[in-house]
């Protein structure tokens, strides 16, 4: 793998080993908690993070989501929206699954395919503005996790967080 | 610049520029509070993000930091350590003179430099850890910005950030 694509795949790699590590660390009561007054919840956090990267799948042409229903619920709806959530365990789960597949994708890629168009960016516009290629959508998601992640900290403890 | 590069530089500068419209959107007394109960204040997270670019100035070979006195304030200590900071209308002065010394920086900068090491890794054990290079740090402190700007994201109203 060329190095410029390994650097950016260790970056989405770390954000989501923390965001695990986070999910497994916090009780599930922990989660269900609002990140700060009136915000969001961690398990909304933790189930918009899922539907983004379930999402990637289409839009990096690897296949279709797993689990479309997450788009409702956790994309086009805000927290409190009164749609029923999947449970925390249930989440975990989809997450793993999701990682797992996008982790063999990626093992396939070749330095081209990361400069191809996404799915997302019409054939025209893309002869325009190369830079919208499936290593920009890598380097953007990481970005969004990051965002969440910093949001989510703030469910542990602060003894925990240091 | 080459394509990979630019995406890199491209994905800091969005970062870099939520940050600055965040921080000129809220008034200093949205800045001074808590960005959750109990946790870091939007001045101390902001005077955080300014004090790790100051370090970038070293860390990649660009020059001598701007405004060390931050390292002990922001980096060294935590927030309400009864360490005086600098005003916020200081502290905005300051990301400006130290993201236009980047910027300029960054625009000097060829292909092979970016994937030389930084200052802080040794000569030994970059051989062994090629990634440990300057692109790589440009990757980790969006991330890093992108942590933090989802915290002070709350100290907006509700309203604003919808």
């Amino acid at each position: 793998m060329e190095l410029f694509i390994k650097m950016t795949i260790a970056a989405w790699n770390t954000q989501n080993a923390r965001l695990n590590k986070l999910v497994n660390t916090l009780s599930n009561e922990q989660l269900a908690t609002e990140t700060a007054p009136g915000r969001n919840t961690g398990t909304y956090l933790f189930g918009h993070l899922i539907a983004v990267s379930d999402a990637l799948l289409p839009i990096m042409g690897w296949g279709e989501k797993f689990y479309p229903e997450l788009e409702t619920i956790f994309l086009k709806n805000p927290d409190k929206s009164g749609l029923e959530q999947p449970s925390i365990e249930t989440l975990k789960g989809y997450f793993t699954t999701i990682n797992a597949c996008i982790e063999q994708h990626i093992d396939t890629m070749q330095v081209a395919d990361w400069f191809d168009r996404h799915t997302a960016v019409s054939a025209a516009d893309f002869a325009n503005e190369p830079h919208r290629n499936k290593l920009n959508i890598m380097i953007n998601r990481t970005n969004h996790t990051s965002y969440h992640l910093g949001q989510m900290a703030y469910l542990a403890s602060k003894a925990d967080v240091g």
